[in-house]
């Protein structure tokens, strides 16, 4: 970590925050400028709070070197982790197909989808019973009896459940859920956070519509510090000014991902996009770029539905779109076998 | 509410969304162009869920010509709301200043700063006891200890607390709490809000890093929904690409939501740039925009404080500031009588 | 196109806008809410600014329902362009590896870069000889000399050349030039679009840092305007408040423009990411995702050139980007074909 | 400037770039941590291009302690600059009232706006006569009888006029021009930059729509570097997500600004809020904040033109918008004094 004072800083004010590092176990260097003085501290700065560093009033601005994150970085743990759901690998070379509707709307849809998605090639079961709606006037989810609907598609038809939480208290809810699932709007829900890292349950853990990697990657470490490594990470589109997708879909954010962490990365095309033709390229795109999964809203009859026609795959659609990533994903193993 | 049919939509299918607008009491006026066909929706739109119709497969988009929100709109609701606290009003015309710490750090530092921004103008007492903090290492505020020294602070000043919730299970905790903050990151964990809008006390709702003023509306309206009308608006930085400044304040956001909604304004210019040395012209900028208050950060030692330094004004700063903004507010009020 | 009247118009005004509305050869459907009315315009909506319209006062918004651009429309166009580039085809399912150095260094420099990267499988040869910088102190390109270097590069190689106009007055020097290129920061220089529109030269149009891709269609429109059709759009990323990369690469674009036009989309994954490691997998994605060709940067020296090693391959990883982006379109072009 | 290298470096690699820095004429202190090293530049920085450093294959960032700006930085150069116009002075103090049409029309209609805003208050005639516009189908403005136009209503008028220029083509129109505009979309045709540099003209800068001040400022620092000392800088709102506004109208600019150089700072809220019902909140708030001036679009018949209603003021609106700024100016010299 770098920290590099203002213009004017005394001799005895620098001498105090240099103590504090000392305290803190880091040993300091410094560089003086001919306006400014640098001081570059060599330990573990994990756990100082560079945002109150760079508070205080003799200082400047601050510049880590190394990430703040520690059980998320790659550079403490080079292995990819692999999330283990009920015998279901996912990351270090296991990819997989997460599909389903948006929202649990009835037994037979739920069933019916569970069915569909698993015949055309889905591992894993996703569907909403907890819904973060912008409007309190917006269909809400069928709360605790969707979560009933999903455990009896997992039973029908062997798929391991993925399912968002919204709140701590739901907790005992979920016990037979596969995979919790926080959504973009409670990344940084740090109470939350903490409560299901209190759990061993995989969590699927998607970025904020305005958060950056490290952000995540932050939050990914409250689940892990409170003991919970069982963490998937998901990318879903960011915020940006262009309309004609509904969020900006970051597929960079897989490389940087790989790179800073060993935990995997899923996609998912249809939040981000909003679009229903636009998800089966961007499906493609996202595994050519290394993700290790994807989330694919797929609905049985989105012409009828009155839900998420838009952005919802149908089920022989998702059909083509998995046999496409295969073959893509072949393509890869292939020439990386050959390397 | 206006909806735009794609192309090649047979006649069946335009029927079928017909009727389903008319069974929820809308009438609809039909518009055919050469390629598209338009839907003109009369009636109370307010609770159709315009995302659920966007995703439609036969829809092209949807534009609303009135705005979602109800119970927080200025149209069904002309008048100012004016919050009351304890007494003191904020809103149609009266203005106020909240000042206080970051956070609440031992007794001596809230009972000195307490009294300090009183005898500069403050109004009301901040200082935040939950922290919500990016990194699981970072300070996370004194907690329940920290609502006990805001309280005990109160008594001592008479003035009035705001402080943040980031969980409903800490409810109980804050019944003695005058206003509770909803922090930027929680501006949509509807969960929360729902549980702050079944109580009756004040609350200061953040807008998000990266909300429109919208969704802050629809925020409010979740709050709202349970009853609770006592909502204080709070402007504090929207996330851009500028690095100069922590967040870009947006003071339009002021006379935007003036004309939207009843509800009072205020504006944290403090969280908003990050840095001291800007607050000042921030503060007299939100006065002059039309502002029902400002929040500002204060603390007693930022020289040796370890927290906050660089974006906390010094007690003689604060007064200062509060001098010079009533004398905007004067000139305001001088040239609004003359009209 | 829709425009929303503000309450309270008066029913001459409103026939005072349906007159002009006629006047310009368009038909008008009246729909009146409790609030509001709606007027449906039908017709060629193409040359209504709508900017214009939503500027009146009477005016609360305005929607387009069909786009603004008319000869990079795809619905008036169906059929891909395929840009011919001295007998080398981009678009219609042709794809080609467009790469050289950021910058014109030295005779040496470009003429070896171009041979290895013929060697490594690139078609067309690109390298800056006038540079967009930042400062005015940084090194703005070795301008008409360098022109010169490149045009003796493609002589040895064979490889059309691709490079940036910054300046009208320029375009004589651009006589043998293959493709000019049209950086981000110029994109909305309309004056220079309208020129390079007088031409019939190939044009490589890359997306401004914050346009939306149908401002990126509007200025394709203005140089589509003056006669020039040979078109290539490129997306290189957009500004957001990511930092790990330097923009943030928007994949979505290709299939996006692959809907609304007919004009090939090549991605250029070195200036979007910033990074030489990010690059083979963005190459990939982009591939994946349906692109019609890559820009990538290369330098046969990273090392210890003093310039773009971060984002610049080595021609070695190159060629192996080449041949793993040739076995992705291969699987592609398979279920293709089995389709 | 701070430069960390990457983990695994060389000796020799890091004496080679040590060696590359001393011969710029920078002395380099070396800071080893346990897994970066750290190198710290003394010594004028200003001609170093850190884009090229940091994208060297060593290196893994750089981060800059002094500003990359010369002239233009307020460190070098003290005292606020006052830009003079024809003896109308701004900055250092001096605030004008810049006022006028979007774009010019008519003879009639640019003589009428010019006595009407001079009456109301205005010091400066603004009005566009070379039009970027997203499309090229729309108004392109009077171009060369436009500027005819408004050197006749300087002459009627006494004022002097600012207008945009688009193309260094176009110099010698603008010989009788008092200020000449850079708009945003071209704060970065750096060529124009060059060629206004050239000139000795006032210069109004604006700042883009996604560029951040720094970059503002070596814009100014291009034509500063050719000899024009006369630049007045204009913050007219950045691109963000928010929609009820055209921009985000970021105000911190001015202190910023303020703080980083000694150029005069205007504030154009017309086209940042794009909603003439929100220009005089935000006129109050930009001169509260500190602003040099306003750039205020005024039209004398907006309900019936065809051009900038919803933006424009009605000359007795900004009538009233200069005396309520003049009030608040007046409360503001007070407490300055004061103090």
């Amino acid at each position: 970590m770098i920290t590099v004072l203002k213009e004017g800083v005394t001799k005895e004010q620098r001498e105090k925050l240099i103590q504090w590092f000392e305290s803190h176990g880091l040993s300091v260097h410094i560089s003086e400028g001919r306006y400014q003085t640098v001081l570059g501290l060599v330990g573990d700065t994990t756990r100082i709070d560079d945002g109150l560093v760079e508070s205080l009033e003799i200082v400047q601005s601050v510049k880590r070197i190394s990430e703040p994150f520690k059980s998320a970085n790659r550079k403490f743990h080079p292995d990819d982790t692999i999330v283990d759901i009920e015998g279901l690998k996912i990351g270090g070379g296991h990819f997989q197909f997460i599909a389903g509707p948006c929202s649990v709307e009835s037994r037979d849809q739920i069933l019916d989808i569970a069915k569909s998605v698993k015949a055309a090639g889905a591992n894993l079961l996703r569907g909403g019973a907890f819904k973060p709606r912008t409007s309190p006037y917006d269909f809400q989810g069928m709360r605790a009896e969707g979560l009933e609907l999903l455990l009896e598609a997992k039973k029908e038809t062997g798929m391991p459940i993925v399912t968002e939480i919204m709140n701590s208290n739901h907790l005992p809810l979920f016990e037979d859920v596969d995979v919790i699932q926080i959504g973009a709007r409670n990344m940084q829900n740090f109470e939350l956070l903490k409560d299901v890292g209190k759990t061993r349950k995989p969590v699927l853990l998607k970025r904020g519509l305005a958060n950056t990697l490290k952000e995540l990657l932050m939050s990914a470490e409250y689940i892990m510090s409170e003991g919970n490594e069982n963490i998937i990470l998901c990318e879903r589109g960011i915020r940006t000014f262009e309309t004609y997708t509904r969020n900006t879909l970051d597929l960079s954010a897989v490389p940087v991902l790989k790179e800073l962490t060993h935990l995997p990365i899923v996609v998912d095309p249809s939040h981000a996009t909003g679009h229903a033709s636009l998800v089966p390229s961007m499906a493609l795109a996202a595994a050519a770029a290394g993700a290790d999964g994807l989330m694919i809203e797929v609905h049985n009859d989105p012409q009828n539905a009155l839900c998420d026609g838009a952005q919802s795959l149908k089920p022989e659609e998702f059909a083509k779109v998995c046999k496409n990533v295969n073959a893509v994903l072949g393509a890869i193993r292939q020439f990386q076998e050959d390397e």
